[in-house]
């Protein structure tokens, strides 16, 4: 029976899950895999401390040459986290041909042409599954389950702390700002929240997706990004009279005029499955031009969950190893396509407007709609003393036509504010 | 370039799929796979039939010989259906060390052993990914990206017909007679529509869903099977009433005292990410040891969804001929798990009686519940006339104390009816 050694780097929340992992299921692995798959060795920085986990003493080392020369770890599993230590790391097991299964985005938003060059150039394996949505396996999907299909677009809810925020400002009616604090209480947010909240985690995944998803490298400065800060209680409510749910989207579609990229709040129909998608659970919603609409869910963050994806990675990648087929699903982007500027997407749209309530005001708005081509599809409107409050919702319109028009209203002496603006992802299929 | 040549058996709906898929998206495959992938033959009955599609007639061939013998044919694909001719193929084609791909539940239920047999002699591949719940790729989920865990439980929304059939008559409160002829008008249902509706079609699919995940070989008939003919709108009604919807669900769980193996309906909560399925799609949803709650939804039947996931594995079978590579996941039953009987399930109730409407009636029924250990979640009584309707949900209990408790209820001379009985799946993951 083949042993396949593993090297570890890192040993915090996801290296401790990996390891775990594959200690509790070792002869399950074994059957399923004909291999038998062993940590040799774990970086760590201080192999002294007490990690309150049972590892032999002598796995631990803190000098990375003992895995990344040691011949019989043939597999490097980078959780150290983090930019550049990892990325020299990843770069020298590849580098030494070694395959390599990381879960770190970053690493691979910033470098990953430099990582796949690496990979190619050994024709050793590089596996990133847990980068993107934890436990939901969606990379393997859109590169292998789905190769078959043109993707027509992916879109997906791939940060947790986010959802958990918004899932309890919808059920809650609580300001955003508690619900912060909440989270960051129970551990669902970072003391500093910033790359979750404003959508920069959520762009990083999105552009690794939509890279596989349409063979073309789309990198983070292509995803048009805003995130949930400005969402408030009144936007959830009235977007659930009109039928929808508020989350926030990261969205990657291809049409004929270039590729959409974009993270951003959205309404979505509550019949949509991306709507029932609650707390911090993730889910990618792929629709295929054969496959149609298929839709992936579980945890996206979180020891074991992550875990799962990395022990996966590790899996297929022994069994390259056993079989000697690695390097056969390297980069997928053998196109460079265009992106589209956020200007040019077309979509609907929620408006809230603080009015004065005085006859003729909507017909004063209604004329700035219509001079920029933007038509309504459903409005309300609540008064409180002399304020009103009027939400509005377009039809399909190119953003272009529709900021024309905010600026209209902006200047209309009865629009006392723009409130929120916030696009709208209609649901045609089922 | 390598060109991999594929054989079709079939050129009936799936068939015809596959080969649209094939042209349709013929320089995406080729580049994602870096090999071209041709049709070189289609088995037909009478290939001078017209089609209404467009295939060079010489593709056309009435001879399986020519498909099975041809050198130029590495791939077979079985899109004929049935089982004797579909084995006949399936075995000459694997025997011949052809890989094969396979969208037929049937063939795999009746003689899946001798068809890995076949694959291992040869180290040929067999996939099968399209036989259950057509372009959700579960089975590949199943096998390889969730590899790293022990499977705990597979429950799926696994047969479009039922749940659309389900789907409307929650929606429209219209009665299992009626949305079956339309179900059957609009193509959606057979006009012979007992395997779908009697559950039998479900249980081949978690059959094979239940072998995978558990690694051991669940045939058709350790499955308990119950369908949906005595599902009406007042338990869809009373259903939603107590915060469920109506479900038919194959499950499979692994237990301590074994394998749980069944197709029922069920009442599912509606937080349940099960619950939000409508219409004809199709939800496998799966608890891992490591990834916890997830769940894979999409189209289960059709022309363009199935040849999805026969295209996916065409890719798949193509990309270990060229990388010589083959036979690496055949037949994963390594163990042999023993399968409980129903009677050991343990699970909650929904009953709904028909009782007189006179004092004392409920301390009679409590006290036949009580006898057998049998505890009540949940009470709804609704009186017309003399006759009350009563609806009970148990907690938790074994299936034996439960028909325990209703033999002693058909003998109390108060209970005119126990008009239906249908068990809950409660969700405490979340």
């Amino acid at each position: 029976m083949d042993t396949i050694g593993i090297g570890l780097l890192g040993f915090g929340t996801v290296g401790r899950g990996v390891y775990r992992v594959l200690q509790q299921n070792r002869e399950l692995i074994t059957n399923r895999l004909g291999a038998t798959v062993e940590v040799r060795k774990v970086l760590v920085r201080d192999p002294e401390k007490d990690r309150g986990i049972e590892v032999p003493p002598d796995l631990f080392t803190a000098d990375p040459a003992a895995i990344l020369t040691d011949p019989a770890v043939q597999i490097v599993v980078e959780v150290v986290g983090g930019i550049e230590a990892a990325r020299r790391y990843v770069v020298e097991a590849l580098t030494r041909g070694k395959s390599v299964v990381t879960a770190n985005k970053d690493l691979l938003a910033a470098h990953g042409q430099e990582l796949f060059a690496a990979a190619a150039a050994t024709g050793a394996d590089l596996f990133f599954e847990a980068s993107v949505a934890g436990g939901i396996p969606i990379i393997k999907i859109l590169k292998e389950a789905l190769a078959g299909n043109r993707i027509i677009e992916v879109m997906g809810i791939v940060n947790g702390t986010t959802n958990y925020i918004l899932t309890k400002m919808s059920e809650e009616g609580a300001a955003f700002e508690t619900v912060l604090q909440e989270a960051q209480a129970k551990g669902y947010a970072e003391a500093d929240p910033t790359s979750d909240v404003a959508g920069l985690d959520a762009a990083r995944k999105i552009a690794i997706l939509a890279s596989i998803a349409f063979n073309s490298r789309i990198k983070l400065e292509d995803v048009y990004v805003e995130g949930i800060t400005r969402v408030t209680p009144a936007d959830i409510r009235y977007a659930r009279e009109l039928g929808y749910v508020v989350k926030l989207l990261g969205i990657a579609r291809e049409t004929p005029e270039g590729i959409e990229v974009r993270v951003h709040p959205a309404l979505v129909p509550v019949a949509h499955p991306l709507a029932a998608v609650r707390d911090v659970f993730n889910a990618v919603f792929v629709r295929g031009d054969a496959v149609g609409d298929t839709m992936f869910y579980g945890r996206g963050a979180g020891e074991l969950p992550t875990a799962s994806a990395v022990v996966g990675d590790i899996i297929a990648a022994a069994r390259n190893i056993r079989y000697q087929m690695r390097g056969t699903t390297g980069c997928t982007c053998f196109e460079t396509k265009r992106v589209k500027p956020i200007t040019a997407v077309e979509t609907s749209y929620y408006l809230r407007l603080r009015v004065t309530d005085r006859p003729g005001v909507l017909a004063g708005i209604a004329a700035a709609f219509g001079n920029n081509m933007v038509s309504l599809a459903a409005v309300i409107q609540k008064t409180t003393g002399e304020i009103a409050e009027l939400v509005l919702v377009t039809h399909r319109v190119r953003e272009a036509n529709l900021r024309a028009a905010v600026e209209e209203l902006r200047r209309l002496p009865t629009v006392e504010a723009v409130a929120n603006i916030i696009r709208v992802e209609e649901w045609y299929g089922g």
